[in-house]
């Protein structure tokens, strides 16, 4: 018998949602969900993240025409930017320490954002899903990623990772399969051979799901959507932006 | 009245678990915990982590030497180690396209695969907490981690982002406090004064919560905390490694 309870069957059966009904998100639903996204590990505490709620029709229409122009970011209710942040540590250190002894530029310290960013905002979609709500990640944020972090006035040491679309539901899409447990689950070690193998299995997988999905006209395997998908330069300019940010320095 | 649900409360009563009784993670909680972590949601459907399961007694306290030396990660049964992997998408695409047709090798693929990585390692959290299991994640992966890849065999275009001990608690800590919920939430655009005057209240919290856990004999402020950790040369060869493993390259 599987271990099982409701919170393990709320995490198996999260899809994303693009559809949404056209009811407000509250301030107490919100304030729910960031507060469980703060209960999420950080990094020694260093709490690296910040999250802005837009609701304001006139700035999400002009985010969503930066981030891939998709209509869920216009209709959800909150759209959430999930930011790495390191502005706040340099500012709240700023009485302690002189600006030349900080190492707030390392690629360490990108990652220790970027993480605790993700860690935070994953509590906030479960929670949000344990609510009713649904929601999806807008990795077109970093589409534009200079115009869109200046509509948000984000500072120096700030960048956005991901969006968030956030709200109750209009839609009921079917579970989209994953890789084998077995190519993502290794044992003792790292298994090069069998992930690669054990993913071939997960062509034929996706073949059927998108068979369903697209009604037959379409059954393109998850290998030849990855090489299509590498294929195009996407988001060149990430490295030049991070570090013009003050990001990744050394 | 607040929002309210058991997975709720179970992500606002997280803590780190540092002690841990000698009762095993069964294989059934382990793929219970990795397949929701799965469920996640993913760039594109990248799918760019995986995550190696280290039981073996003599592994674990190699790992534990070369990850900070900490005893909870000897002591747990299960040490997962999250990784960032874009080395299984490379395989599978390099049947249809051309080594030098790839734009693998980005910053903002860098960027992806670290937050699949995390993504999944949050679930895989909650997952485990569902299970009256706890956990800690373990940033120390990342203290040499040059020697902790090659000790789990890592290949190209894989780094370990952190790792997680998983096992039965054999401790109840207090909850930590975080940061005010209005210096981490903003409104409608980055409010740097606000995210800073907020903060300055969390120094008064941080230092009655380290009196309490330390009986009196330190009352360090988070502000001084993080300097003193901004002050220390920390992991910085991090943007070299990365590098020499083939991500972000440009």
């Amino acid at each position: 018998m599987k271990p099982f309870n409701d919170t393990l069957e709320l995490l198996m059966r999260h899809r994303s949602i693009r559809r949404f009904a056209d009811t407000p998100v509250t301030e107490e639903q919100l304030e729910a969900i960031v507060g469980a996204a703060q209960m999420a590990s950080t990094s020694s505490n260093v709490q690296a993240y910040s999250v802005i709620a837009v609701t304001d029709p006139g700035r999400k229409e002009r985010l969503a025409a930066l981030a891939g122009n998709q209509a869920y970011i216009r209709e959800c209710p909150v759209f959430l930017v999930w930011c790495a942040d390191l502005y706040r540590l340099r500012e709240v250190t700023s009485a302690h320490m002189a600006p030349e002894a900080s190492h707030i530029d390392t690629t360490e310290n990108l990652i220790v954002a970027t993480v605790d960013a993700a860690l935070a905002a994953q509590n906030a979609a479960v929670a949000a899903e344990s609510l009713g709500l649904g929601i999806v990640y807008i990795g077109g944020v970093r589409n534009d990623i200079a115009a869109f972090s200046e509509a948000l006035e984000l500072p120096e040491l700030v960048y956005p990772v991901f969006g968030m679309c956030v709200g109750t539901p209009a839609q009921e899409p079917v579970l989209r399969p994953r890789l084998p447990l077995q190519s993502v689950l290794h044992r003792e070690r790292y298994s090069a051979q069998e992930t690669v193998e054990r993913a071939a299995a997960y062509d034929e997988t996706t073949r059927a799901y998108m068979r369903e999905r697209s009604g037959g006209t379409s059954d393109t395997p998850w290998s030849v959507t990855m090489a299509h998908r590498l294929a195009q330069p996407a988001r060149m300019q990430m490295k030049e932006f991070l570090q013009s940010k003050g990001f990744m320095k050394r």
